[in-house]
């Protein structure tokens, strides 16, 4: 399958939300040196139905064999090529609290293909701090920045109070995608992505889950 | 509707993660005020359609009035209530790097009734150094902790390798729930509930997103 074909088809957002968990599994058992795999093992590994399974890599064209099962190395760089993890992405970090830095080093220690080329925070004891090639910069220099080096993504990691105005900032100067980190949903244009990290829904599913067993 | 025609009933998954976010906007809605609110007004300020609501909200008996709407306050009580939040919960942190440090402030900053009673870390700089009203404590006494404290969530900020290990020390001590902000998918009892932070999964959908609108 291509890329062209991919993108002739809708596919649902449930099945995207599914597909970094798939990559992640497969990744384990690359490292585990294991080649192939059963939609049944792979079921059992993964924890959806073996027919969920099947019918989500479908969507794709369907990389299975009959009889043989799923090649991994195969199905893991088709998902990496589908969730567009075979590009590099330019970002910037905006809000270098601990938060911030904690995605930094996140960033920087997992994920390759993300490359951090600047770091703001309007904090003045924090700018001149260095972060691998990075630096802190003042927020002043945020739109002129992106614009400038052609930044994909921003990482907002500010207050609730500050993200919209960090948000119109970068999106004015032509960010492709919001990593959104803060309490605050965002206010954006259409072509600006967002994704969105409710830490606190976490948190309250989790007392859900353990309240109900209470 | 008490908590127990809650207990009876069996709420879908899906319908338990759209709670705390309905949460967080009445959270919003209250700050700003606003005592009645319509499912349609609420369907546009979530994003979900107005019918979704009102049947997400019916599984616990509706809170709606026909011509009158949803009371703010009342709805925002009730499914802090359905989620457990009206309880307080002892938490651990146990690992404090950068992710472990942002833990701790957003949750002593957001998270009233989850109290930091104690944190963890291997690494004897770390350790003596305070919290608030925690102190950083050696991995040596976790256990020990945990029973004693009757502690009720392990947030575990390890590195990968370490996950597993501080999973186990935690669930055999007791502890009833695990927010887990490692890439392991961890291997509990099934009395322990544990919610999974998969940071990459997040940005993985963010890129697919992204790639697809270039």
């Amino acid at each position: 399958m291509s890329a062209g074909s991919t993108k002739e088809k809708q596919i649902s957002k449930a099945v995207i939300k599914r597909l970094p968990r798939y990559r992640r599994y497969l990744g384990e058992l690359q490292k585990r040196g294991i080649e192939k795999i059963s939609s049944k093992d792979l079921s059992e590994l993964i924890g959806y139905t073996a027919s969920q399974i099947r019918q989500d890599l479908n969507n794709f064209g369907g990389f299975g064999q009959q009889g043989y099962g799923y090649s991994v190395n195969y199905l893991y760089d088709e998902i990496g090529s589908i969730l567009g993890l075979d590009k590099e992405y330019k970002i910037v970090i905006v809000g270098y609290g601990r938060l911030g830095q904690a995605m930094a080093s996140y960033i920087s220690n997992n994920e390759s293909n993300f490359k951090i080329v600047g770091i703001f925070d309007v904090r003045q004891i924090i700018q001149d701090v260095e972060f691998k090639d990075a630096q802190v910069m003042t927020c002043a220099n945020l739109a002129g920045f992106v614009k400038h080096e052609n930044v994909d993504i921003a990482v907002i990691t500010v207050p609730a109070e500050k993200a919209q105005i960090v948000a119109d900032t970068v999106s004015e100067a032509g960010i492709k995608g919001v990593w959104n980190f803060t309490t605050v949903d965002l206010d954006l244009p259409e072509d600006v992505v967002v994704e969105n990290v409710h830490i606190s829904d976490s948190l309250h599913a989790l007392a859900y889950y353990m309240h109900d067993e209470l």
